[in-house]
């Protein structure tokens, strides 16, 4: 239930620091996969990256944010495939006509997860975002993806989703430095929690993860009380 | 007037294409820049392909239509300007606060040139997008960036760019394989004209190019008397 988002600090190399990290991690009960982000994936291309994770079993995620056209977004999925990514995430925004029909309909080929954007963390996602949110989230229902993004910094946006889309999978942002506590979002319905630096930046990871991971199955027995 | 977008075809070497394409079409008079999209970017990483631009004083655009928090877009920029990139496409959906008003500010530290999305030309852009074309707009309007994208398959809302964003300069996609034609978007205000594989997948791209260019001018000098 714990998703690691790699993304490496400026002035290092970045596929030596996302092979390191991944070693630490990879093997921490409760870690259920990986996240990149498109810094790396720009700096080091998709098949560097991917190469690091090609034995392994769990969720390998190339956090793209997508929000282009279908042909565009197919292409770059098929490029992230074969470079070792198992699962993708593309915004709602974009809608479902030649855009997310095509890139869903190549994932279920392709078997890659879908994660769609519903809305962000951060305060510029409420000037646009959420002002069309129901159509946001009809485009999730009517694509029918794998996943959903859905911050753990807004808990009522996160309960909404969890809602009216019960049974897709809601993985949450926002756990640490922005501020939500671990088990927060999966007490409101999330099934993953992303973290990032609160790992990555400490002095032994691997700790620090399994303390996470203690925390959320703590916090989970609580509130199912 | 002319931007040539090098979108590589599959299974080709896509540094390689997009070298030979580049040397064949960068002194055609007329061509202003070219634009890589994501897929090709993806594959290659930002610095190998930036790097056959080097020497190259034209427009370099990423289309990556970047649509995430405010930090995440600048460790991209960063890293595109690095490889040589100098101008860059951002989705207007994201907001200004803490996301585009970041990306915005580094753009001009920088000297890239920052290009953002008002709406797209595929249908699924009436689903959601259209919905919201003022709110866009007004984001376009407080970050006031040197371009703005804007279909040439439909002039009524380019034209509506043009007239409540009388300074920014519009590049319009569209023409060629779908639908448009030389000269269409320029007339109703746009800057640029976008264009692909009509130049790009032909039997002699620089003779196909500098007809392109010639039909752009003698269709602005008809609609401008």
């Amino acid at each position: 239930m714990l998703i690691v988002a790699l993304d490496p600090p400026p002035n290092v190399d970045p596929v030596e620091w996302i092979s390191k990290m991944f070693s630490t991690l990879r093997d921490v009960d409760g870690v259920a996969g990986f996240k990149i982000g498109l810094p790396a994936i720009i700096e080091c291309g998709a098949k560097v990256l991917g190469n690091v994770f090609r034995d392994y079993d769990g969720l390998v995620i190339a956090d793209l944010k997508l929000a282009d056209i279908g042909d565009v977004m197919v292409l770059t999925l098929e490029r992230l495939v074969r470079a070792g990514f198992n699962a993708v995430i593309a915004h709602s925004f974009v809608g479902v006509s030649n855009a997310l029909d095509k890139l869903s309909r190549r994932c279920r080929e392709l078997g890659v997860r879908l994660v769609l954007v519903a809305t962000m963390s951060h305060p510029g996602a409420v000037e646009v975002m959420d002002s069309v949110l129901d159509k946001l989230i009809n485009v999730v229902r009517r694509i029918d993806p794998w996943g959903v993004v859905a911050p753990a910094t807004r808990l009522d946006v996160l309960e909404r989703v969890r809602k009216e889309l019960p049974s897709v999978k809601i993985l949450s942002p926002g756990i640490g430095a922005q501020g939500a506590e671990p088990g927060d979002a999966l007490c409101r319905g999330a099934d993953y929690e992303i973290v990032g630096r609160a790992i990555t930046r400490s002095e032994n990871p691997r700790e620090v993860a399994a303390s996470i991971v203690a925390m959320q199955r703590e916090k989970l027995s609580r509130c199912r009380k």
